[in-house]
């Protein structure tokens, strides 16, 4: 689908016909345009727990304030971001010294700025939530273009998710979103702030004129 | 252009054709695109300041340990989030009313929940990064289909920012996206991590099968 129309069209969705099924085949397509999200160093912090079972997506349910689409939904993404990067920088470092691209001494250089990332459990966490954030947003917009509605969900308890989910300790969860296909049209759109409120030129307080 | 090769496209670029600029109008079609993000109720937190002016974005780069391609680009992008979204609630409520779509009790329990969002300042900066890194996506790509290319940059001294670009203390600065087109393409594309490894099906650790 055309992007632009990809943008326009997407809407938080919150009826789902609850009989239509998200299948393995349709998530791979949706989570190899996913990956593709940019990350600082590459180290591509999110993953991704896919809950269609019925019984689960009732124990999420019970994770939330009580919104009802995570049941009607096809399936509903836990969205974590990793806040322990260095596991991937292994590999990472592995692929880009057998391009050729990382000496020894890049290879240091990559190994320090990865630890700087997360010298405390505060900067850990951010850096984590905006990673995923940037890949929630692809994944949000991927699923538009094969037809597939969604709606993130930020208001949750994260200590009970990750206990009914078995999340360890350093992951954060970042965004609940549930995926499928609406069952009546959402409403009118509401207000969104514009280019000349949201834009300011060369420093703050200048806006953009429309 | 398709979405899915807007996606696939779309790369971290740092090598920048100086002369070439990006116009006013450029920028209203790019940001027309990114504030249709989702974000909690609506609120809608991300602003942005475009550098153009080479003294400035010489002053953003000093903010930098040195990413060179800040300076060559056409425009770097400061994204910042509100970490105090009780203003832009008001305009929401007032929409919301007026379209008959909130009543008073719809109106008491919005307010309630927004201040739910921010009631530390690690929590209100969580938000931030969140919701803002959420439309940064939307903009990386929205550029990409313009033929525009971008690089985010995550590494930055934020006091130094809100300093040098007059930011008041209650937003975020999320993240610096450079801006514009590639002087030499960029090298191949590092590892990404799959399906098979970013997917857990229905519980953390069953890994989905590529």
């Amino acid at each position: 689908m055309d992007f632009e129309k990809v943008v326009k069209e997407r809407r938080s969705v919150r009826d789902y016909d609850g009989n239509r099924a998200i299948s393995d085949a349709e998530l791979q397509r949706l989570f190899e345009l996913v990956k593709l999200s940019p990350s600082s160093y590459n180290l591509q912090p999110w993953e991704f727990i896919v809950v269609r079972d019925e019984e689960n997506k009732k124990r999420l349910l019970g994770c939330t304030n009580g919104q009802k689409h995570i049941e009607q939904a096809s399936a509903t993404v836990i969205a974590l971001g990793s806040m322990n990067p260095s596991g991937k920088a292994e590999a990472i470092a592995a692929d880009r010294t057998g391009k050729g691209a990382m000496d020894a001494a890049k290879k240091e250089a990559f190994f320090a700025r990865v630890k700087s990332l997360t010298l405390n459990e505060a900067d850990a966490r951010l850096w984590a939530v905006g990673s995923t954030s940037l890949a929630a947003m692809t994944l949000m917009l991927a699923a538009e273009n094969m037809g597939i509605s969604s709606c993130p969900v930020g208001n949750f308890d994260e200590r009970k998710v990750k206990k009914e989910f078995g999340i360890p300790q350093d992951y954060a969860v970042v965004l609940l979103i549930t995926l499928g296909y609406e069952s009546k049209p959402a409403p009118e759109r509401p207000v969104r702030f514009g280019y000349e409120k949201i834009v300011h030129l060369e420093k703050f307080g200048n806006n953009a004129e429309g």
